[in-house]
């Protein structure tokens, strides 16, 4: 039974990060032809954008060190396939694939700036602009993953109004969307509303904002419907909550989508899903990785869904 | 940091149910002076309303049974311990230990009145009467859990006017306030908002109402957030997210009263709940069980609480 919600979006697109920044995060090393297959039938299942893979050094992320060969088997699916470049290497590596929405990843701190790109956020927005701009150029769609935006391991809780210089000058750069992430997990509903606010001041419209929302305290729907709640329509989510093992005490799950799915078909919300679908693919993967998928509703749902899984 | 939100209570009142609704729903027996410290070690936390136990036949839930031996052991502390009562010999071994609050349980839908209380609802309410007017000239208070407010397994979804006949009978009989349970957790924000809103226009205000999720698929937290915008300053939830195993297929979690605090905390709402040691409490109790908190707040911070744990 779908009961709307005033003032809520009529449609969300929900950015599926399952196969990139989830398998990234799971140690285990998933076989190119499985991170294939799962991407199809993440593509069967209804979701429109899916985030395929990372063309970083394989030093660095050696889960996703075959990007090269992976983009090819899935390049043909009728959905938008956006990847992660570090850098103008990465980018050329990209596109000449024909990746056409491609994604840069910066921080809102200068701890995680310096720990993940050991760069400060200038220098790293100073190395993502040509990469912006050579995109833009080659007519990709850029994305712009903001990191820390609410809280930082090393800093504490982050001030909005260094979140938002970091965004106006993605956005400046040409940046078509922005996805705000909250990487550690601490974010409460009205520091959520508050950044939104904040950023639609400064003259980022709601309309170029993403949401991406992780578990860790189990906050991550909750933010969610506040920020449904200010008119984000786009929200990234893992299928079966990817990234993060939900038994190590440092748990950093992503916001599954099946839980997402869930909310916003009882909200009347359209998505294009098939949750049915959806949560079969994630039992099935769970199946590949040796392990239970940490969604809730995968857990639920899953005993229905395993006999129709392959 | 907290960052408030708008239209949200200033303070929150947590009713604490893993001592009752937890430990009756886990496999496990526990013994009475453990139940006894956990309802002490909850008390210490800052919880002010702590369900202690339940006066049912012991036959019915025997994880209870010790009732009798278990109240006057906690008695003493300086808070409010309602216990459940399921008719008239319950209530009457409740007051003669000076209970002074007591609970009824009522369904919404037939197919759990049946189940349940192997009656029809009707049947059910009219036993509940003689109960309800009985502990309120015995001077308590009165709270009547609603189950199945909002879906039930074999019904599927219940509609709005049924579960507001059975609130405004409970509310006419004397119950001062109502639980709306939402037992296996199939709810969603907008649901949520409209059966609050039906009942205010049926004449059962706000202030008479407590919310009562459960996280099957992962949903408590947000509905949660969706009564709070809509006035309700009553929360349910169980220490650790007691009842229910996590690792069940047909996992059917209470709201985890960290993952509750976590949000309110964030937004800035008072509950008088000192985190750290409600968590230290969970963990403890997760080891006197033998199986981790499903709560994620719970694995996220119990390696820093775990060492002040005894």
């Amino acid at each position: 039974m779908a009961v709307p919600a005033q003032d809520l979006p009529a449609r969300v697109r929900i950015h599926e990060v399952g196969a990139r920044d989830g398998l990234q995060n799971e140690k285990a090393t998933v076989p190119t032809e499985v991170k294939a297959e799962f991407i199809r039938r993440l593509a069967d299942a209804g979701l429109t954008t899916i985030e395929a893979t990372s063309f970083v050094h394989p030093r660095w992320v050696p889960q996703l060190a075959d990007a090269e060969q992976l983009f090819p088997q899935v390049a043909d699916l009728p959905v938008t396939l956006p990847v992660l470049v570090p850098n103008e290497r990465g980018l050329e590596r990209a596109l000449a694939l024909g990746a056409r929405h491609v994604a840069v990843f910066a921080s809102a701190t200068e701890s995680f700036a310096k720990a993940n790109l050991n760069r400060t956020v200038d220098e790293s927005l100073a190395m993502f602009e040509p990469v912006v701009h050579r995109a833009k150029d080659a007519g990709s769609a850029v994305r712009g993953y903001v990191s820390m935006c609410f809280g930082d391991p090393w800093e504490g809780p982050v001030p909005v109004h260094q979140v938002v210089r970091v965004c106006k000058a993605l956005r400046d750069m040409g940046c078509d969307e922005l996805s705000l992430g909250d990487t550690i997990g601490v974010a409460t509903p009205g520091h959520v509303q508050s950044l939104l606010a904040e950023l639609n001041e400064e003259g980022v419209p709601t309309s170029a904002l993403a949401v991406h929302f992780h578990d860790t305290y189990g906050q991550a729907l909750s933010n969610t419907l506040a920020a449904l709640q200010h008119g984000v329509a786009t929200v990234d989510a893992s299928a079966g909550g990817l990234g993060g093992c939900p038994y190590a005490k440092s748990a950093t799950g992503n916001l599954a989508t099946e839980d997402l799915v869930w909310m916003l078909q009882g909200l009347g919300i359209d998505t294009g899903v098939d949750l049915g679908r959806l949560t079969a693919t994630s039992v099935w993967m769970a199946g590949r990785l040796g392990r239970p998928s940490p969604s809730r509703t995968v857990k639920a749902l899953g005993k229905t869904t395993q006999s129709h899984q392959e």
